[in-house]
């Protein structure tokens, strides 16, 4: 079910050994100067997302699983280092470094399928300093990515109220990767299944979809059409209604069902790809169940979102399930995700950055969650590692997942992810459920007062120091 | 330059036989079916864009370089075939016709860095139509994106009137494939290069990039930590110049350049990432000219866009370069772009979809394009293949590029690409070179007497055809 590996290699897979030149150049230059300094100590690196992005009340975690495959996995091939050394840019010492390169460090992680909020650490690195640098670029490009559309799809699935919801974004996903994720984010997140036969394979997906427009354009006329392809697909009939006429293709469906009842075929659901569909809907079912087949579903696809699908909802939609595209696929009303990845302890002990708007949290750290009598979460508690937890019942999010470069467990199987994160979508307190942001309640993530104690020393040495440095 | 495949295979690849799955299920089984039942005649496609996006002028095309890869490559290997197998969803008889796939049609395309226009096709295919069926999924998935990048990325090179922009996006970007096509469409749309090391390997593009606020924090104080950078790294000083203090950043720049003088290291150039980058840039530009170092450089980042650089630029910043991320590499304010892939002719003759807002215009076709004695663009005509020139110094942008399934031409040079693009945009007539959409213009774009005419005796016809369909 959940293995993150194709076994037939090329862009399927998640973390080739061929993605370690992924990284931004200046990590490269700075991790070669750092070799020649001797300033390769033990390092702790925070990621972390600053503030919530737009129209968002709380973040699914994702993208650990390509994390950890990439870190256990990551070697620089002589083909890179050939490239690197093409540069001129780097020294002997450092490509040397790379050549023999394993990523040695130990990594603590919120599970994916976890609800996070601002400015809690999704990820927890320490490494030798050079290996936490140059790990960066791809521990942020996937695990933004993948938390942002695991996050959005949540509220499409939030939306949905218990109804299916199908990934079907490929032709509109950023490249070859992204449809990938986006498929595994968004099951994760709760949807059913996704149309992207690869994602099926490479994560043992469920996937959908049976005929478009220009296949029932290919026959004579819609009846021989949906013949056909029931025909064909005993197992599989869903019938696509909304070529000609939504109400007239739906009678067609009532027509092939009766005649292929006999021979054991059953029309599954049909699909509305256009038009008023929660009017269409509401039709479509009626001529459903006055022929007796209420067990027909209804899919309904064209353009959605998670408001759309409310307002449908709202306006008495007879729908069962819900195909959704461009904007699930792309996190269209965000589609960046801010997190950054921020050293908060070195050799020289705990660190932190001074910046208007851009401070962090000193220190290796722990995150507790406090639910109430409901099962509902009722806030968090960010917290040095080496806390106590702030009250007994309270649940520590931060686990570890890799030691000296090893995963401690096997990869999680994805259903099982999801199950987590459809149990967190019903934890969360209710105004967080809805789509909009609540004007008059915030997720209380408060600091442990040892936390905040340190921060408000180390901002006050700090700025004294950097007064100093920058003299 | 311009080798679209990675030597060392992996995601970097730009299309192995791993991604003939990247295909929404509806294309199979509509696959299976068209066997079944003996429609697999000639049909030929255009993929094409309905209407610009918000906020966009025009599209620059990129992306054929990926299909033709693809299309040449495309194989489904024993794994995927057990994979769908597995579904027991297909027949044997189909299983068998993929066993042997091979693409063997024919592809006309715009070069990519064309401009082109709604609703020209980028790309028309003419195949068996279940080859051309199965393709459909990976060609939008990577057409749309790598024209929406190259389209928003021309944005911002016309923003920054000719001063370099780099690609900082890889930590944003979409997953891996994504980063890699977000810095070659960036760069295809003329910005100077990327800080993507990957890119920089498997396409050639220059890669950019030298330190972090972290690396100055590094260090017992700034000054040192520039001394070290110089000194490691003598051919690309670029100093971030903005941890602690900008100004001093800046005498600290030079203060280094003339002690390093002697040793022959020079100060290429200063990066600023916060604050008011136009009254810190200019004041920089002071300290280091009044320094005698006029020849160093300038370079502005920090969240950009092209709407910020066109302020900075009106406020009299002084920068020569600017690094743009996010907002580039996700085409944050488009982040979709909505190519369909639609059949316009097949064995019956021509074909043409008709519905609401989703008419397409049918045959295969050629795009004109006329130029004024200035060199800029004027109007195309969208005529039919067959058609002679509209006027005989129109150009055609439709060029044949894969024949038999073969390409009919080594890959572009990547760097020719470019300089397409770039003359393109300087013959943009100049309502479309603002970053706003002219109010007063739009960009003419005919249909051709005969295709005009094509289309409504079509239109009538099928309206007629589909009424009976129906019923």
């Amino acid at each position: 079910m959940a293995s993150s590996r194709s076994s037939d290699g090329g862009e399927g897979r998640a973390a080739p050994e061929g993605v370690g030149l992924l990284v931004d150049l200046y990590e490269l230059t700075m991790a070669d100067s750092y070799l020649r300094h001797g300033l390769n100590q033990e390092a702790t690196f925070d990621l972390f997302v600053r503030e919530l992005p737009p129209r968002r009340n709380f973040l699914v975690a994702a993208g650990l699983e390509s994390v950890l495959d990439f870190l256990e996995g990551l070697r620089f091939s002589p083909e890179a280092l050939e490239y690197l050394e093409s540069l001129k840019l780097f020294s002997r010492e450092f490509l040397g470094y790379l050549e023999e390169f394993r990523f040695t460090g130990d990594v603590w992680a919120v599970p994916e399928g976890e609800v996070v909020f601002p400015p809690e650490p999704l990820l927890e690195l320490r490494a030798p300093r050079i290996e936490a640098q140059i790990v960066e670029t791809f521990l942020l490009n996937q695990i933004n990515f993948q938390t942002m559309i695991a996050s959005k799809a949540a509220r499409v699935v939030l939306a949905a109220r218990g109804r299916a919801v199908v990934d079907f974004s490929p032709r509109r996903d950023h490249g070859v990767d992204a449809a990938l994720k986006a498929a595994r984010s968004s099951y994760l997140a709760g949807c059913a299944g996704t149309s992207n036969v690869l994602a099926g394979q490479v994560y043992g997906i469920p996937v959908y979809g049976t005929m478009a427009h220009s296949y029932v354009m290919s026959f004579e006329d819609e009846l021989s059409a949906f013949r056909a392809f029931a025909r064909d697909f005993p197992q599989n009939v869903i019938l696509l209604i909304d070529t000609y006429d939504t109400l007239q293709g739906a009678r067609h469906a009532v027509e092939i069902a009766r005649e292929l009842a006999p021979q054991g075929v059953r029309v599954k659901g049909v699909r509305i790809d256009s038009g008023d569909l929660a009017r269409l809907s509401r039709e479509v079912r009626r001529i459903l169940d006055e022929a007796g087949l209420a067990d027909v579903q209804i899919l309904l696809s064209g353009d959605l979102n998670e408001y759309k699908i409310e307002r449908l909802l709202r306006e008495g939609a007879a729908a069962d399930a819900f195909g959704v595209g461009t904007e699930m696929g792309t996190s269209y009303d965000a589609p960046a995700l801010g997190g950054v990845y921020k050293l908060v302890e070195d050799a020289r002990g705990y660190r932190i950055k001074l910046s208007a708007g851009k401070a962090t949290l000193p220190g290796r750290k722990q995150i507790w969650r406090a639910c109430g009598d409901d099962g509902r979460m009722c806030h968090d508690v960010l917290a040095l590692a080496d806390e106590p937890p702030p009250e007994p019942a309270a649940r520590a999010l931060l686990v570890p997942v890799m030691r000296g470069g090893k995963r401690l467990g096997p990869p999680e199987p994805l259903h099982e992810v999801r199950e987590r994160c459809l149990k967190n979508l019903e934890r969360l307190p209710e105004p967080l459920q809805r789509l909009e942001r609540p004007s008059d309640y915030a997720y209380p993530v408060r600091l442990s007062p040892k936390l905040e104690e340190l921060r408000a020393r180390m901002l006050r040495e700090v700025a004294q120091a950097n007064a100093k440095r920058a003299s």
